[in-house]
């Protein structure tokens, strides 16, 4: 056995893990996602930069301005699950920086004083924090709906400011009757993994 | 509790695991790799299509070329981590889609037909396949170290052709002695969550 992650917390977080389409009533508590966010927050980013930023739609209101940029095969689910998070970049994320590195709050003018540089950051260590939140919000017990399907434009103008990019669209809950698809195939690993 | 997750897993995975800076001469073997592999390769990317591609730097000869691109600061680690790995996006992902995709073969040219929009797709998705290598890796017992401090278009030219995008170099390996410095600080969950 190569792995030492119990293969129970394996199944959970990976093996039996499924992208949810349909969702039961049960609700998602803001103490739920606080517990997922106070366990991934511990996931690395470079840095320790932490550009993730996420925006929980709950109001009636808000799901409806959110639904109508969600492209048609995804509205129904957005409308209907628990709980539906904007997972967000922020790209002035270098002014917590000398917060977040307190041994280097140089770096926050040293690397992040330009624009494109800090978006180019943003957007790949938010992507990887939006992962460990989808694996959190396993680790809870819940199924995760990542979606990118949407008009982002629509979207970002709607909820954000233009300092904030819109990564992913991330429906909530426990999973639905016929919740999923059957299991789609992967690449083998030696499509993968080339050794030099 | 609102996790379902074992105590222990959330530790061996976030809480407990850190992004290393030494390591002990135990060797990570092939086998190892591919487990982690075959777990992670279940999270989840947008069409399924797994574009995280990986090259592991196993050679003496492969070591040299790569640690001379790294920032000063990586090279050391990087010279003596019992193995590296480049995590690297395949822009031309969308070739194994009607494979990945059975039941919608037509995505690959209906969605995937302009390499600009392929590259935003294969950023996005091979960093979330990332992060659940970086996981994969820590669910092995094994501490990982991603860095984003190189010179990318000299180890692209090294390693890659024009149709791979370096992400990150994650050396691997058991933690060493004085392995990281102190956990620093994250965000709270008010700094970064929000409610509409």
């Amino acid at each position: 056995m190569s792995l030492i992650l119990d293969p129970t917390a394996q199944d959970l977080l990976f093996r039996e893990a499924r992208t949810a389409n349909t969702f039961t009533d049960e609700p998602v508590t803001d103490e739920q996602v606080q517990a997922i966010y106070d366990l991934v927050k511990y996931g690395p980013t470079a840095f320790n930069q932490s550009p993730l930023r996420i925006v929980l739609v709950r109001s009636t209101e808000g799901r409806e301005r959110l639904v109508r940029h969600m492209a048609e095969g995804n509205q129904a689910k957005t409308s209907t699950a628990p709980l539906v998070a904007l997972l967000v970049a922020d790209n002035e994320f270098h002014e917590e920086l000398p917060a977040l590195l307190p041994h280097f709050p140089q770096a926050k003018d040293a690397f992040f004083s330009e624009r494109p540089v800090r978006e180019q950051a943003a957007a790949l260590n938010a992507s990887l924090q939006a992962a460990y939140f989808i694996i959190g919000v396993r680790a809870a017990g819940l199924a995760a709906g990542p979606m990118t399907g949407y008009d982002a434009a629509g979207i970002e103008k709607e909820f954000l400011d233009g300092d904030h990019k819109l990564l992913m669209v991330v429906n909530i809950g426990k999973p639905g009757e016929d919740a999923w698809f059957p299991r789609l195939p992967r690449l083998s690993y030696d499509e993968v993994v080339t050794t030099v």
